[in-house]
């Protein structure tokens, strides 16, 4: 079960991905909740404050929402949502601190001599790392970063992004972030036999 | 009277420059103490907490020792340690946030859209920086680099620039540093008349 490190209550809520399907009727999906046995979830042995957390974030964080191309989705579109620390390699002790205290995400190799901690799962952004930062807010301008993104991810979780007005939404909020993302606005719901 | 964030209690420690002279014997100079006019010296009054400016250097800051040429000095050039934060300008209230934090430091344009906080003053890193980043430790191996930068400013305070074997001590640990300085040694001390 996850818990979040700021103790916000949401450990044990379940995570609901709700897809469209032809009947217009709401299909609930329960994802499988995540093994312990990696991560340990008990942040203070990261040995890191949630104070230090925040501080470190609003110096080095990036909430970002990338939009890449993928003909398999519904739109042609497919929304990432991550969550990313970069740090260099001497740091990569830091960046596993990190995950420890989050309970999640991977750390990899960047490019060069960079390595990055990455949220990614929507479980993981929905349950840990949004309900974190909404209790313990940045201090920065990136908050207001973290404000839109937060909004993405609730609405992903919530399936609207599988909705024309959804989509639209989450794309106009990407193109507004930090890293500039080109707004990608889709005017009909695309045909799958057609294509169009 | 300067008071340090971290109320290490070194807040109404005099600083002493000692430098040196003809006779051998040390001078002792007690530095004017900066009135707090300008600067409220309540922490709190930031809004920020210790840990929380403790992540944002572990991510943003920069402890630097800057070695120019400048003939007017014994051995031609100037030892300029130096605590840097650079934000973007959108955030340029959190700098000033963190000037009232730490009580002292100038705020001013860097390059382009960015601004930084910059302490400077010997009185200012000895009394007030170095302390705070002793008690409260960053995290990251930026702490190799401040412990460097702590030594430099403590053999400054004691006037050891002002030696042959304290100029070359601190060119050497300005060069092992994050930001590259050259190494600068001095085989001897020149004769003011000759220049040699």
């Amino acid at each position: 079960m996850l818990v979040c490190p700021a103790n916000c209550g949401t450990g044990q809520q379940k995570f609901n991905l709700q897809g469209d399907n032809p009947q217009g009727r709401r299909k609930i999906m329960t994802l499988p909740q995540r093994p312990n046995a990696e991560y340990p979830v008990n942040p203070n042995s990261s040995g890191l404050s949630k104070d230090w957390v925040v501080g470190f974030v609003d110096g080095e964080g990036c909430f970002h929402v990338a939009i890449n191309k993928n003909p398999q989705t519904k739109f042609g579109y497919q929304i990432i949502p991550e969550f990313v620390l970069v740090q260099h390699k001497r740091d990569i002790n830091l960046l596993y601190r990190l995950r420890t205290f989050f309970g999640c995400g991977v750390v990899r190799k960047n490019k060069e001599e960079r390595y990055c901690l990455r949220i990614i799962k929507l479980e993981n952004l929905l349950n840990v790392v949004v309900p974190f930062f909404e209790m313990h807010p940045l201090k920065s301008k990136k908050n207001v970063d973290f404000k839109k993104f937060a909004y993405v991810v609730k609405l992903m979780s919530e399936g609207k992004h599988l909705t024309l007005e959804g989509f639209n939404e989450i794309s106009k909020m990407a193109s507004e972030m930090n890293r500039k993302v080109d707004r990608i606005k889709i005017e009909s719901t695309p045909c799958k036999n057609t294509g169009i």
